[in-house]
């Protein structure tokens, strides 16, 4: 082992967990494009996220203001049960790849939902119990989430009902198990629940599902519920503020033990648990004065960045939701069977969309195999069995560990550990198996889900 | 909430990390009766044990006068990936149960392994490692100890064969692919691959193996395999002393943050995580110091300590062991289908055996549905999912808890979560789906198991 004088674990006490979210959206220098209503093309209001969402958190959605939001006292109550989330030093995985650079991991994977997820979970059960709601209505896919809300709700004593991707539900039967505990209801979607349900099931009896389509039944059962609504795990920007939690502390953290970062890197779908851990690094960058790179990743399977286009688009297939300004391969994408489901997105957070345009952030593709290979080099030595889509990050950071090794460079490597693998073992054991294969989208597959873009005026 | 003086997390730093193993035949006023040779029914020596175990585990087994250990500081690079384990005052719980009396949990879930097995499989690997093995076997039951090891074995760059329970490794699939990913070769028990798992098929085709059969091919394979030792997981005083990192933690962040505890809890079924979570705190009883109780929680369908015989026994059903002195329920018993797979142990460790016969600990046994009752109310409100075994405490404490609330005492819980449920999801579907059912054995079926316990003077 290497000389150590940086503990493995660079703890943070109690006491110094964050008090306040970072707003990313107080300090952008330009804003991103506003939302719009998909009936008028007008940028939203306040009233027309509040017909499905909660009031608070349509409010933070719209807050391009302030840049600490106070975390109230019993969502603190409960992050002091998961958080502060430990900031690793990976000297294990060094040693075996023989680096001289310093590799840190934020693993957020602690915790029965094995993700990030339960950050914002617990904040959107708390407002809707603040506003007197009595449930809440979500969909998921690969099922972090679902797992995520369902231990939220249960919490704050709030009925959930979750729709959950057909195949994803078939594929993870505990996934389920684990949100009926909790006391969720969880339909495999489309579901005979829901008019839109019904109506898929009517128009093709075999689909296997979609998030699209998910996203449709979980709105129309919000809607037709006495108080009830509608959350969502990741996409929207009040996500990333909730997220913000794990960058708060990975900054503290650095600064507590005397670590500047050379690269920050995260796995990037949604753009959740991205935008969470970079949040309170992005004014240094644009304002000039970081030294540190920070590096997105996504699959080559579903490239919205970058092989994306930067335009309006729906965040469902069904086409009901607000348009927001994103990267986006066209709603009407079709993911390829690709494991690492919560990457499996068609489209971007607006203020990661934004802040990639602008050049303050880059992005690298890579491919599933690589990445699992990653994961498993990562297992045997750092003892985490990591989610395909942290995984990611992973295959990424050994590269960079071993570029580090041919040019003697000491970078020091900051990742996030978004999640474990526990729920993806059948993904685990096609690639012990040698059954997995990879999948690029080729130029025409694209030029196919890009004509799903809405042709409007600003999409001109 | 109620107010919090006393952190969520009583962390202890990486240079609070305990430097010794604990030893309880060091301070056992009197030692329990030393393992027999099955052959000659004599006191084991050194070399009867080496020829199966590493020649430095089957040293510690022997060893009876060292209190304290010194932790190799490969085996504390390794811990401080994962330890010291947090120490959670369970606040959230308290409140849910309206209870004046103080809990707090001791977590080992916090690694891929799932509960605290990892902390005796990375000593044993390394000592395998030391001392020049290739590789190793070891049977599985529930898929803890087997997932552990691969985990260790991969770590040290060590061959593995783990034998797992025919029905488990159906029951289980997943727990076969991570032990895979971490590189085990992992054969279902009955195997084609040992002499004695051949004639037990050849007997009894649809046989869904033991683990008394899994033991027997383990130390066949081992036996046969160059460079090859047999270790285990549970029973033995070896393990107990690795084991015995958890009590040392506890006692430490106990003290650091000025707790004096009143009883602790740990649940039971070879004593690996008893054994250790209470070994610190044992000197205390035997001096007459102490004022709190140590409870262990055994289920009623395998009731070894509350209604076993204290006697000399087989360790597995075939008989190949040597004989301890412990509280058995025979090694014909055949333990009912109950989910707490790791508690369906017929018997039990020496020292805590010993420990019991001399009335410094108490037991109490629960039964399988109360146990998943307890466990859901803990996942609800403290967020961690709980394994089936570490169950047992947990509805103990909560019985507790609630005579503290009719008393109004401020009773200063402390028990050993010893790890997570994401593996055993099979069996909480069925207590949600109210399929599950208790079993207790009656006095005859105990009469019948008790007439497998080995006839010899020593018996007399």
């Amino acid at each position: 082992m290497s000389e150590r004088k940086i503990p493995t674990k660079l703890l943070l006490e109690e006491k110094e967990l964050p008090q306040y979210w970072y707003n990313m959206n107080a300090v952008l220098p330009e804003k991103h494009d506003p939302p719009l209503h998909p009936g008028t093309l007008q940028p939203c209001k306040l009233e027309d996220f509040e017909g499905v969402f909660c009031t608070e958190l349509a409010k933070q959605e719209l807050n391009v203001t302030d840049e600490y939001i106070p975390i109230p006292e019993k969502i603190k109550d409960f992050y002091k049960m998961i958080r502060p989330s430990p900031l690793i030093r990976a000297y294990c995985l060094e040693e075996a790849l023989g680096t001289p650079a310093e590799i840190y991991y934020k693993f957020e994977g602690n915790n029965t939902s094995g993700s990030h997820k339960l950050n914002s979970a617990i904040a959107q059960a708390y407002y809707a119990k603040e506003q007197g709601l009595k449930a809440l209505t979500t969909e998921t896919g690969a099922g972090q989430w679902g797992t995520a809300l369902s231990m939220a709700c249960a919490f704050f004593g709030l009925d959930l009902t979750v729709y959950m991707v057909k195949c994803s539900a078939e594929q993870k039967p505990f996934r389920k198990t684990v949100m009926e505990t909790y006391g969720a209801k969880v339909y495999k979607s489309p579901s005979e629940t829901t008019e839109v349900g019904k109506r898929i099931l009517q128009e093709n009896p075999n689909t296997t599902g979609s998030l699209g389509c998910a996203v449709s039944e979980a709105l129309e059962a919000a809607v037709k519920t006495p108080n009830c609504k509608y959350v969502l795990g990741s996409v929207l920007d009040h996500v990333i503020l909730h997220q913000s939690i794990i960058g708060q502390e990975t900054k503290f953290a650095l600064e507590k033990y005397g670590i500047e970062p050379d690269l920050l890197v995260s796995c990037i779908g949604g753009g959740s648990n991205f935008g969470g851990f970079v949040a309170p690094f992005i004014k240094d960058k644009i304002n000039g004065k970081a030294k540190y790179e920070i590096r997105a990743v996504e699959p080559k399977s579903c490239p919205s960045l970058t092989r994306g286009k930067y335009a309006y688009d729906f965040g469902d297939t069904g086409k009901m939701t607000p348009l927001l300004k994103m990267y986006t391969l066209g709603s009407g994408f079709v993911p390829s069977p690709n494991h690492a489901g919560g990457l499996r997105y068609h489209a971007m957070n607006p203020i990661v969309s934004k802040l990639y345009h602008d050049g303050y952030i880059n992005c690298t593709s890579v491919e599933q195999t690589s990445v699992f290979e990653a994961a498993v080099k990562f297992a045997k030595t750092e003892g985490i069995l990591p989610a395909p889509e942290s995984s990611h990050s992973i295959k990424v950071v050994i590269d960079e560990a071993l570029k580090c090794k041919k040019t003697g460079e000491k970078k020091k490597i900051v990742f996030c550990l978004t999640g474990t693998g526990y729920f993806d073992l059948n993904a685990y054991a096609q690639y012990n198996n040698k059954t997995m294969t990879d999948y690029i989208p080729t130029d025409e597959d694209l030029e196919k889900s890009f004509a799903t873009i809405p042709d409007i005026p600003q999409n001109k």
